[in-house]
């Protein structure tokens, strides 16, 4: 059980945020020390400690009996060169875990229990399996608003903070973010070139798709670099006042990029893991004022407005807690946004509204100029109400699309965008009548199915949209595909069902949540 | 996102009950179907379709990119020799996990749900991530009687069953079972020759130490092999009435197996989950009647009166329901039974039982016999209370000590024992006073520090008991080990913390168990 003395080998294996020690069954350590699969152990070298959990490997090629193996993840957190020494002895369990077990028993976990989580988290000491009960247990008795603000504070502290106050003197930092769960809804790509447009300081990163068809990165990937080292980045926004880029790389809560590698695969997004996830970020990045989004509709993340009101206040109480200034947008969240859905169709929405073009979907238009008048409206010197017809005029007057090829320039203009899947297939129409409803989940997964986001010209163009009057064999949406393998599985998934629901006109009943088609 | 044909290769790791597939970065598929690190893919050959987690490689040396590399457990469910063709492609999330969130949202699950979660369990369709959300969700709203109860039938389902109807003619399949957290608490080893002695059949399969320093197995197999094939058990059961083997290999619930991978590493053990897991074991075994002992002490998994009146009623529900005759003991847990600690120390303790010899300690003799008189009283031709004085004859006159030999010859006797741990350290009281409280858990953890169970010869021997009164100096344990560094560490807890409380006779409190040192 005491400490054993190996020599470092890394093991070409991507475990995906968890770290993973490799040890031949025939090690002497092994065997001496009853070391079990899937036991945690420590692995110190060079005073630096990581946690691990143990696979035990029965093939030299992979490790040889008297070497430490290292997953990608474990190698890089080490941080030391092949063949150097380290000690592996069995773990203590990380510090957190009485509190994660009180937590699984129902109790209301306190400051000091959710930083101590966290910073445990951060430092890549859970296992998956633990992150898991994490997950789930916070899932399960929803955190109250002071452990989610508690929860929001931690993931920030575990991270890498940037301050803009020398660009802005005392002036805004402005964000605009959506809750997600809507395809096609690239608004960021339009708000940001309109209030940097302004004058707003925006310094926007954003993520890739996680479980959508086209995260703003993947879409903004289209027309220029996102993946920008810090201080790149730092000085793009200098340069620009905004930016359009990948959050990743800048270590803003690496605790939630931990948890997210748990939930995604669970497919779990509970009210308070969505706030502290949002808010640290936003808060990590130096914004003072955020336009947060929540749409609803029935196949939206919230599907009432009494849960979207809910879900406000949490948002208001914690970012209020914080000092962060928040205008909540409840939104129309019935059907997928714009036209396109995957990179290249979303990209070439926006372009089309940044262009002011007669194809341009007006409805991304239109709820693009809500949301950045909303941004405006956070500057000191605009009138409550004016924000919409200043975001209008700087949209209608091309300084927008100069400040967007500003920021794409700034970043890496590419030089070739990928081209649109040449690959189609099209779903129409069974019979004449009126788009009664749209599967956003169901249009998403046909998009993903198709090829979005990896094959960054995959996707879905909508045809028809709600309220619409069809006729029998009509055209509702094309398919583009970069593979044929791809086509098919989706197009038999589309045939099966198009997440389309057509009837008579009367039958669009009204849903309660205030919007019209 | 089609399926892609690929050659198997077998890789030497051991993922320990989860299917994980290797592909190389830059393999084709990787590439074109959008796999991710940590999805969920479908490996299909020959008919057989398994669900494994993707790990990325980026050595040509565990997997060249046009390879499907499978772990050991992945190897081993396929079946398929290496080279192989096999079909990858994402998978379907396993049909029971919309019933999983529903668990997750705090609803009850019914017979159905609950039996398509354990299929799927038992089929390795789940992750390890998926494992943890589903142990820790029954976790946290406990489970209702009837949950348990499904639970329970579905863990029988997904198993082989055993029916020794031919050997016992409608006569009781008894068993005795415990569970557990008592270091020391060998009954079992006691209990099978002297009822097995008395004529009933009693095919007793134990597991080994999960998170204690000895199971059964382990401290039955200082004496004799306890991994038998599933036909050789069944033959010795048929030749001596009992056996007392290693459960493991006869697949009996093979659900629970899996389930409790998760378990012991996050260290969770709710009430549903042991009484579906004990019950399950012992029907599947083909058990009719069972004494089941439920220790209580303020170390123990049981804390008091009213929890473990609760536990027994859980019990008495899902047995009597299964059709499972049940005689639930409440036993003193307050401090170890018997005096050694580790596989040979508690083998040795068990055989001077069964010799009635002058040193064999007190209290396992009495408990065994309490225990072994409850399940006699299960014959028919047992006058209620002639139990006890059965039992104690059978030992007293050498019949049981002749059982256990031939169980130990029927099952193949060990040549030469395990010695002893050479190395020793002695722990003594650091003042003069009585012995108030014995910390069951802290004991075992050093017990396993100084190397149990894997080194079977380590352990602790105890020297004092609750209620002696000891001098300054007085040796309380002896601390045995094979190693030197597991000595010093076990050494080192010791030292630091004795698990000894010391102090004025006066100071004994009642503690409202109703047990007397």
């Amino acid at each position: 059980m005491d400490g054993q003395t190996l020599h470092i080998r890394r093991v070409g294996i991507d475990t995906w945020r968890e770290n993973v020690v490799y040890l031949h069954r025939d090690c002497p350590v092994v065997r001496a020390a009853g070391f079990q699969a899937l036991a945690k152990v420590s692995v110190r070298a060079n005073g630096t400690v990581i946690q691990a959990v143990l696979n035990v490997v029965d093939d030299e090629r992979i490790v040889p009996p008297c070497d430490l193996g290292l997953s990608e993840d474990a190698f890089a957190r080490l941080g030391l060169p092949e063949g150097r020494e380290a000690v592996i002895a069995h773990a203590e369990p990380p510090a957190s875990i009485a509190a994660l077990h009180r937590k699984i028993a129902g109790e209301r976990l306190g400051h000091d229990d959710l930083h101590a989580i966290i910073r445990d988290v951060a430092a890549a000491r859970y296992s998956k399996i633990e992150l898991a009960a994490f997950v789930v247990a916070t899932q399960q008795t929803d955190l109250d608003r002071d452990e989610v603000l508690h929860l929001t504070e931690a993931m920030i502290a575990a991270g890498r903070r940037l301050d803009w106050g020398a660009q802005v003197r005392g002036g805004p930092v402005v964000d605009k973010h959506c809750i997600g769960g809507i395809p096609g809804n690239r608004t960021s790509m339009l708000v940001v070139p309109i209030v940097t447009a302004h004058g707003m300081l925006c310094p926007k990163t954003s993520s890739r798709a996680i479980t959508s068809p086209a995260g703003t990165a993947d879409t903004m990937e289209v027309l220029a670099q996102v993946e920008l080292p810090f201080d790149r980045l730092a000085a793009i926004v200098r340069e620009t006042s905004g930016c359009l880029a990948w959050g990743g790389t800048a270590d803003l809560s690496p605790a939630d990029d931990i948890l997210i590698s748990v939930e995604r695969p669970l497919a779990l997004d509970s009210p308070g893991q969505m706030v502290a996830s949002i808010l640290s970020k936003k808060i990590a990045a130096g914004s003072t004022h955020l336009v947060l989004d929540i749409p609803i509709g029935p196949s939206a993340k919230v599907r009432s407005m009494p849960a979207a009101q809910r879900l406000k206040k949490l948002f208001e109480y914690v970012a209020g807690r914080l000092g962060l200034q928040l205008d909540v947008v409840i939104s129309d969240g019935r059907q997928p946004i714009g036209r396109g859905i995957g990179p290249v169709l979303e990209a070439r929405d926006v372009m089309q509204v940044l262009q002011n073009h007669p194809d341009a979907p007006h409805d991304l238009r239109q709820k693009a100029l809500l949301l950045a008048g909303r941004v405006i409206e956070f500057d000191p010197d605009v009138r409550g109400g004016d924000g919409w017809r200043i975001a209008r005029d700087i949209l209608e007057s091309g300084r927008a699309l100069a400040q967007m090829n500003a920021i794409i320039d700034a970043q890496g203009r590419r030089a070739e965008p990928p081209p649109l899947g040449a690959l189609t297939h099209t779903v129409t129409a069974p019979a004449a009548g009126t788009v009664l409803a749209i599967d956003n989940q169901r249009m998403a997964r046909i998009a993903r199915l198709a090829g979005a986001p990896l094959a960054p010209g995959a996707g879905v163009d909508l045809l028809a949209r709600l309220g619409d009057a069809v006729q029998a064999g009509q055209p509702l949406y094309r398919l583009h595909a970069q593979f044929a393998a791809d086509l098919a599985f989706a197009s038999a998934l589309a045939d099966q069902d198009s997440a389309y629901r057509i009837g008579p006109a009367e039958a669009a009943t009204s849903d309660g949540l205030g919007f019209t088609a």
